[in-house]
């Protein structure tokens, strides 16, 4: 993270638009809040169901070369123990010897305590995995860990996917699914918490191939959130050098996005090599090397690992949308959502509380909601009811007058342009499924399968 | 759940099949497992998300009182003093005097061990919730729990998504997510497990209408899974008497599955009266009541909760679709799932493997795969191959001949009925959306809208 370059959008501005509209509440807030943990509310969840739905679709139903997996989240300790997890995910913490407050080592300057100022004592490390105890006695035997990420999962079932499934080299196993770390600094929002969600693709190769399908998968990944709106200049590739690598990669480079609090990763993409499969394979005694049919041989598969966070994806998707718009005397606040991802596609309004426009309002927005996610407002003025809808990322309002019940016809208005057009309502529905589903909404990626650099 | 009434599918035949064709695997398995925790395969995480998906349209999209929410695991400790749940969300167990094994009382017909039948102790009170510590240090002020249900994320929300949506009385949050049970007896494969997932509902109504909502509720949740294809011969409710209902309850029944092991819950309503919004506003000191603006009055809404399982549900559907029938001389094994829930919706299956035409097979195959989760299989006859269909309940292959290279059509097999149709290439995607995707394919319930109980 360089603080030299913060992004455009003041964070605080993200948490309070996410507060105040029920995206985003803080955790058990009537208790005091719990540190780092994170409630999506009514248009968050919608919000990041989207997302998943979006990199599902994009990773696993239009691929021919992935299949997915949801593996649970309590998983035998010994996984921990061939992963390295147990031995190695750990930070060095020390101690105020004053005050007893513990810090990060790479986060204090001097070996003074940010807080009392007092002398801390030696690093010694911490290990980050959460655990609890199965069964009914809390002792060594029965410990066992909230999975730290959801890699591990795919890893153990290999084979199970393998021989279920007759795939071939290449291919892959994605899941998306809760991960905890319990990391001793937190913060930047829903950017680093202790509850997190991660959408992992762990792609099998022939080792010799590793190399070319890394960059495809950085192109890939890169463009999928170009694809779903994120702005290009907001986005960088950061390789990791040799001393950054973590202990199973060959090679392996963040994507990073510009944050309020300053370039970060949003997603890693790393070469594991064989790392996985031959650990756990010693570890378990069980082969999991893959038989080619072909040649009659035998080969361990390498592994391209594109890892992303579904909260740090909501998190970028919401800081590129958010804008601040002078209109008239007043400043409209809009959140440019790509469709797919808006919480709600479509609000219904209705300019008047008469009768019959209520009626024809509300048979209008009983049709709708079958498709998509459709708001209904009829309170207070036009505009600020759409400034309620821009503020949450509503592509179309959609707004029923007298005229509507004489011409059979309502208005469409768009966020991002303001622009407004009438249509027949015979045609609503259609004309709203071409405006939100229509490829031509996607700001198109360059060519090429292979990224080439030129980012 | 009677043992007395067994259901027609044998359990065995249902995890058999499940682990061969990839639904579900024992979790960990490479490491000999991880007690009653499962791994969703590539077919049996679609057959989840499906059931989610058509779980959230039903309650959430199409409903204009409905919101849904997305709370952490992860929750303050009060919350569980406040709820209940330290105190009384506990299993009697005791202890074999001699080989120190420890049984639920109420699993135990006399006082000696189950395994080794040497005496047993007093029984004493054990929790249920799995704990696990928060931050660096390992002390009581650092425990938290797994939640054991999602419920009360939503009922420490309340007031944020009152303010944030401007909902009035009556209406409902919704949510779906993962809870832990340190469940001392498990099993019934993924009947009972440590590790499980929630669709629950919290429906706030007026305290005088609590009875009416209570048996409108019931009949949703019915209906339902009548809906997405549960035979109604194997769903019946089940009212719980004074001395089953959990201390927070005025009223509760359950929506019980005739499953392989006999009748069991499927889902609960409960009404549990105002006990949560109170217990939650005296504990935090917050006030958690409801302001009508029409009759000025402050009241503390009734809940109804209808709360489903995720995994019962994925048991439910696959038990009930599961059918071995006979078909000429050999026996036919089908799961007639409902097309909503089907992992795959069309197989694509080449008759020849001549280039034209596997060029036009799976030509056609990329352009279904987009709409729907699609298979294409060229490997073996194709007698084969409509049966590994059928046993993953693939509604509908479409097979591609010669004469498809000359005629421009292919044929639709139907699983149920196993019934061929012949169909121009260019309408081929409709027929299937029309099939799939039409209401004829559902069997709908009787209308009304309080359930009367003749079900």
């Amino acid at each position: 993270m360089s603080k030299e370059t913060p992004g455009k959008v003041d964070m605080e501005k993200i948490v309070s638009l996410c507060r105040r509209r029920g995206f985003i509440f803080p955790g058990s807030e009537i208790y005091g809040g719990l540190s780092s943990c994170w409630d999506y509310g009514p248009l968050g969840v919608e919000l990041k169901q989207n997302i998943k739905q979006a990199w599902w679709q994009a990773v696993v139903r239009e691929r021919d070369d992935m299949v997915g997996l949801d593996t649970s989240i309590l998983m035998h300790p010994q996984v921990w123990e061939a992963s390295g997890h147990l031995k190695g995910f750990t930070d060095p913490l020390v101690e105020c010897k004053s005050c007893h407050l513990r810090w990060r080592t790479d986060d204090l300057k001097e070996s003074k305590c940010p807080s009392c100022g007092s002398e801390v004592t030696e690093p010694r490390l911490f290990n980050l995995m959460f655990k609890t105890f199965m069964g009914p006695v809390e002792e060594q035997a029965s410990t066992v860990y909230l999975r730290p990420e959801t890699a591990q999962g795919i890893f153990v079932n290999f084979q199970n996917v393998l021989t279920t499934t007759r795939k071939r080299l290449p291919f892959g196993i994605a899941q998306i699914g809760k991960a905890f770390r319990n990391e001793v600094t937190t913060g930047n929002f829903i950017f680093r918490s202790r509850e997190f969600e991660q959408m992992e693709i762990e792609f099998f190769v022939k080792p010799e191939t590793a190399s070319d399908w890394f960059n495809y998968w950085l192109e890939e990944r890169l463009n999928w959130y170009v694809k779903l709106g994120i702005k290009k200049e907001n986005l960088r590739l950061r390789q990791h050098d040799k001393e950054e690598l973590a202990h199973y990669a060959r090679q392996c480079s963040d994507i990073d996005y510009l944050f309020p609090m300053g370039w970060s990763e949003l997603e890693g993409i790393a070469d594991r090599g064989d790392f996985d499969l031959v650990q756990h394979s010693s570890s378990s005694g069980k082969s999991l090397d893959y038989f080619d049919e072909e040649t009659k041989e035998h080969t361990v598969p390498y592994i391209i690992e594109p890892s992303a966070g579904v909260d740090r994806s909501a998190l970028a998707f919401l800081c590129d949308a958010y804008d601040e718009e002078a209109d008239k005397d007043e400043i409209r606040v809009v959140l440019h959502l790509h469709p797919r991802l808006a919480p709600v596609k479509v609000a219904v309004l209705p300019l008047s509380r008469r009768e019959a426009v209520v009626k024809l309002a509300k048979e209008l927005y009983a049709d709708l909601r079958p498709c998509w996610m459709v708001h209904y407002d009829d309170a207070q003025s036009i505009g600020r009811r759409y400034r309620r809808q821009d503020e949450i990322g509503t592509p179309f309002c959609v707004t029923i007058d007298f005229q509507s019940l004489e011409d059979e016809q309502v208005t469409i208005r768009e966020r991002d342009t303001m622009n407004q057009i009438r249509v027949p309502i015979p045609t609503l529905k259609e004309t709203l499924q071409a405006k939100l589903g229509g490829e031509d909404l996607f700001v198109l990626p360059p060519g090429g399968s292979i990224w080439k650099g030129e980012f």
